[in-house]
């Protein structure tokens, strides 16, 4: 027997990362100053997670310019979107479990 | 106006701990082997993620003899109950504000 706990992935699972990728669930691109601002981060953290979510390949990053302004646009990937709900998965596991036992 | 990720405490959340806590929610004590088996840990692992709760105030550890063998009780701490609802209180309004959103 598996606990639900052992199938979450600590790429997805970390509370900055879980915030993104709930974010841009939602959305079909955000851009990095509103993912900064809605989860209060620095550029640098930001930077860092979004680079584990890359090489994990559940996010994609676009560098574009608009006028002279870059603007990095970041999306899920379909890995990405199927991690997301992995996550949701079990974490409705572990509370439909906890809420079986009481 | 703030994230519910943001709300989540990295102590509780950590994907190890947030089993040992959901395990201890439902028990009033477990033994270091039950977790160990449950979660499917090695003693080094189990050891380290004990003392940061410990740490925390979020757990407490009860160390006897039962005959000659030495056996190690663990159970939640009034702090540890709390810090677990407050979690379990995030991941809900997480998963509230995703279906609110669809």
């Amino acid at each position: 027997m598996t606990h639900p706990t052992q199938k979450l992935d600590e790429v997805v699972h970390q509370k900055t990362r879980l915030g993104m990728l709930a974010i841009l669930s939602d959305v079909q691109k955000a851009d990095f100053n509103f993912l900064k601002e809605t989860l209060t981060l620095s550029d640098g953290n930001l930077s860092r997670h979004l680079q584990v979510l890359e090489e994990a390949g559940l996010v994609k990053l676009d560098k574009v310019f608009e006028g002279k302004r870059p603007r990095t646009w970041v999306s899920l990937t379909k890995a990405g979107r199927s991690a997301f709900q992995a996550e949701l998965i079990s974490l409705q596991a572990l509370m439909g479990g906890l809420e079986g036992s009481r």
